[in-house]
């Protein structure tokens, strides 16, 4: 069995400075907003984004080495994606986030908007000083690619008509864009040549797909307690997701549900059980699977080196997390 | 008498094309954010800002013709300028802003955090895309400044410690900050030397405080009607101006009500009416008038032609506001 401790041993240091840095980054000057960053930096996950960066440093500097400018872009990935979580929060209204509660429902919806502001605003200036200005097109993108992501996925709420290629198009400005831009971003600051830059956008993006596609799967099979966000909301948020539209297609009686937008108390639960009894998750499970493929397709022969051999297990460790 | 419409005119023509480019910018793809978007941008206002950096175009570039990139720097203090208003309207949840309804009121706060985001991103990506690393530096840092002067604001509401000093400190960073760091992005895009640059800051420095400290004033002593939003609403909110730290020092009446947080119903008049019998306000216009009269200094002598005139005069103009 893949054992995460392992997994990430060749950058543990490099991450333990990450968040040394991240913490500083974020400044100690104003008390509310740096509880509200802490909030979040401290319930940390797994830190993947980060690794995927730091890996790929290695794997394309000229002396394998990973530069300054690559640990600055890890962490500006990492505040980034923190700050799209606390405007998430808002935008869903979801009651918690990685166990704890939302940053908008402890310190009200004011400082969550202002300490995302904050958060997207420390990106911009840490970005603009890694002096490299195709780097800093490749990241604002992401930040545009978000704002559409949330747009188009407010659109389809609750819309049976929702398909596949929609919740993939959803879920690539939502997720794998970020992953995408800083893996494409990685390699520039390594001056590698466009085809490369492409391979790593090319992997950061099927990379990006399928953890999207789990967490969605995650939304339907955990328990709360296990999610650290309550079961199904998702569902409650009209956010129709893989496992649901392929759902769909076995029994019709979800397009009620949906369309009376789980109205009744028991209806969130009902969906679940009744998605459960399809092959919607085997299905989406197989897609990420796929994804997670054609990831691993685009770096497995053109970069042969013992860190694409970790980057290779990171990304099938993905997958092992429904497991 | 100053008439708008004159002071203007040497760049009438520009500031159509820049109400043309902004609608284009933001975009027709999505409906709600473009209407969210549009509701801001056709209130308008005068345009002060994008035609302050016209003007400074005009003054600074070599051949006195302002420059494709000067326009887009236009357009983008413009859209950060928006984009700061979207959000303020969450964070103060103010119920009306240039006379219609606030956008987050109308569209929702989740609307409204997202139509920010979209701005400010759409904004860093027009950035970048001037291709100018130093001018990027400068304008990234003004958002950094907006999240700073917000969580100033907040841990200064009710306090009745506050000084004219923190007032103008926190004043800085709410609304000074852009325009000194756009004057001086203006000077850096016509490739004038530091000196110059940091003239341009020092000149948007002490404009932005002027126009912020009369903003306050009218706060105070306008009509609902007349001001776009109610009268009041910043002592309402707990931030307390110019004209209320001044009338503090005549009245010690206010002490209680501020203390209170104007708890009674007829609170918020009593307060504005003890203010306009104390010197509080003609003490704010002086303030105003003295930051008024520093931003002329800097540019009266050094760049002496008609576009500096009119910017002048424009800088005057601010101070008839309240007349």
């Amino acid at each position: 069995m893949l054992s995460s401790k392992n997994l990430f041993s060749s950058i543990n240091k490099d991450i333990s400075e990450l968040n040394i840095n991240l913490q500083k980054m974020i400044g100690a000057k104003h008390p509310i907003l740096y509880a509200a960053a802490k909030h979040l930096f401290k319930t940390g996950g797994k830190r993947i984004r980060p690794s995927i960066i730091l890996l790929i440093a290695k794997i394309t500097a000229k002396d394998k080495k990973i530069k300054p400018e690559h640990q600055r872009l890890a962490e500006i990935t990492e505040i980034i994606h923190t700050a799209s979580l606390v405007h998430d929060d808002v935008i869903d209204d979801c009651d918690t986030r990685r166990g704890l509660e939302a940053v908008h429902n402890i310190f009200t919806t004011k400082i969550a908007v202002l300490a995302g502001d904050f958060l997207f605003a420390q990106s911009s200036w840490y970005l603009a000083n890694l002096n490299n200005l195709e780097v800093v097109k490749t990241i604002s993108k992401v930040i545009t690619d978000f704002a559409e992501g949330e747009v188009r996925q407010g659109l389809t709420n609750f819309d049976i008509t929702i398909s596949i290629e929609d919740y993939i198009e959803k879920s690539f400005y939502k997720t794998a864009t970020l992953i995408a831009c800083s893996c494409k971003a990685t390699a520039m600051l390594s001056n590698c040549n466009k085809n490369i830059q492409n391979d790593f956008y090319i992997y950061g993006k099927h990379l990006g797909l399928a953890f999207q596609i789990i967490d969605d799967i995650l939304d339907i099979t955990s328990q709360t307690d296990k999610l650290g966000k309550p079961a199904g909301s998702d569902l409650k948020n009209g956010n129709l997701t893989a496992p649901l539209i392929f759902a769909l297609e076995e029994n019709p009686q979800l397009y009620k549900l949906i369309n009376q937008e789980f109205l009744y108390e028991n209806d969130i639960n009902r969906t679940i059980n009744i998605i459960k009894k399809t092959k919607g998750i085997q299905k989406a499970k197989d897609l990420a699977e796929e994804h997670i493929q054609l990831a691993i397709q685009v770096i497995k022969n053109k970069f042969k080196c013992n860190n694409t051999e970790t980057l290779i297990l990171i990304s099938n460790y993905i997958l092992y997390r429904f497991n």
